[in-house]
């Protein structure tokens, strides 16, 4: 199928359009910049949550329940679950995500996983993409889950609207929490398995700890649940919504344009590393390539030599060089 | 002091023009490429030697017992104690790391942390580029150690030519190595704390595990320490030189040459990064930011625009444009 038909099916609320929209999202095609393009206008009114927190803290049932919820308001739901632990092994480590499956044969409800492609930074930014086809096919949540805790992890939050952190009392201490750079990105936190003991000694931790804060415009809030009988899943849900309702509010259209050019900036260059692995081995780059490999060159003045002739820099980024496979 | 002036210092083994040579790496200077091309010629001597492992499992004690053995095997030492986790706090949560200022005052020892500077992959590359210069500088080992076991520390561990997984028996069981992708990595595991229950255990759940990875040029071997009153260290030093000696027999032409070429494509792309950094706020972007920021334009279209006009791209990345700031 050609791409214009498939983007077509794609705005008629096809289901299978969109996966396949996803995947060459998810392959990092050539298309991929293309269909971004043509799909930019549409995305922009979702409601994009963010679940995150150290393994074993419940977020999947969490997630499971927060759908529940969103379904029973009437919203389409999309949830990304990111697995950025396995960079070998490739396929994502998403063993309870088993549980979501009740929502399985929800048609108001998409799921998708996501693990790590490539080393370049690339899963925040197909993370970012996928969310925003969710949000051009009409999903009215998107929840964003990712598994663990780490500069990964962190960076594919920047991208929500409102991040919830979700620990465990047995989580430990709140140094932890702060080492993780979880204090920064967070605003809700989740209690989760509040039945146990030390809950609310996490929980006065936690608030004596965000009371140390400068004033923000937004209050973090710490919240109890009990996610595997759904208890405290109203109250989270009202400070999601609350959350999203403050940042709209205090949005500029300065800020807006400011998050642009950063996202411009990003995708130059996703974009320009995506095209030099096309052209590695196109005409253009063989003569360097090979005096590499007869130790004729270092690699420090390969690279300089390449970037100080602007013609063959210029054809290799505008995907004019010689196929190479 | 101008550059050359720097290089002629650093080449007669002048430690402040080390320190400052890894300043100028560690900040991504203008000067940097320059810097590694100088000296390129002089690296790949040394020995690397990378440590990484869970935090708690005796990393920096290991670390310290190591630079003492090579110490007194006559050998000058550098060490790189990388910290990925705080991406936030900016600055290197190196706690333990004091107890290397045992070594501080010998000039037989240069020690070096780096933290997380920058989100686009940045800290494996200076990492490798300040080994290079420890190496360049006449250093016969070096070590890279690691705290936590994300994919930044996973990256960072490809650069040495032997990585020790160190391991506790409290840190739990062996899907958790797997998991973290511990077990493709490891070219010598080390169970620490050996006095500590599960010691044994941990020890033979590693060995049944490497029994099932098909027939390797190195078989990799799972050795007990007590790295506080040094227990286990000689034997560990031994396979770590075995394994180094295994390496350099096997090691092809062919394979340094690929090495060159990944290293090369890695360089452009993050030389790229950098020129597009700096000429962000050039006269020749402002444009299209301009429209950016005035949502005439998305950011994919914005991309597209840029690369395929090949004259900008060329004289943005050739360092040509006007100075932005």
């Amino acid at each position: 199928m050609d791409l214009d038909k498939l983007l077509e099916r794609f705005t008629q609320g096809d289901r299978r359009a969109l996966a396949r929209l996803i995947t060459i999202v998810e392959n990092r095609s050539r298309d991929l910049t293309d269909v971004m393009r043509q799909i930019y206008s549409r995305a922009g009114q979702a409601q994009v949550i963010g679940i995150t927190g150290p393994p074993g803290a419940g977020k999947s049932t969490l997630s499971d329940k927060l759908i529940a919820y969103f379904r029973k308001q009437g919203k389409t739901v999309g949830v990304v679950a990111v697995d950025p632990s396995s960079p070998f092994s490739g396929g994502a480590v998403l063993g309870d995500r088993v549980r979501m499956q009740s929502h399985f044969l929800d048609e108001g409800v998409f799921i998708r996983s996501l693990s790590t492609r490539g080393r370049h930074g690339g899963l925040a930014r197909a993370t970012r993409e996928v969310v925003r086809l969710l949000d051009a096919f009409g999903c009215q949540a998107i929840l964003v889950e990712t598994v663990g805790v780490g500069q990964t992890e962190l960076d594919i939050m920047r991208l929500a609207h409102t991040t919830v952190v979700v620990l465990v009392p047995e989580a430990g201490d709140t140094i932890q929490v702060m080492k993780a750079g979880l204090l920064e990105i967070a605003d809700i936190f989740v209690v989760n398995k509040a039945d146990r003991d030390g809950a609310r000694r996490l929980k006065n931790e936690l608030e004596a700890m965000l009371h140390l804060r400068p004033e923000a415009p937004w209050s973090v809030p710490v919240l109890l649940t009990e996610a595997t009988n759904a208890t405290g899943i109203d109250e989270l849900a009202a400070k999601i919504l609350a959350h999203e309702e403050n940042r709209r509010e205090r949005r500029t259209e300065a800020e807006e344009g400011k998050e642009r050019v950063e996202e411009w900036l990003d995708l130059l260059r996703d974009e320009m590393s995506l095209r030099l692995d096309r052209a590695r081995s196109s005409p253009e780059l063989a003569d360097v390539t090979e005096r590499l490999r007869a130790a004729q060159i270092d690699p420090y003045s390969a690279a300089l030599e390449v970037l100080s002739d602007g013609g063959v820099i210029a054809r290799v980024l505008a995907g004019r060089q010689g196929d190479g496979g």
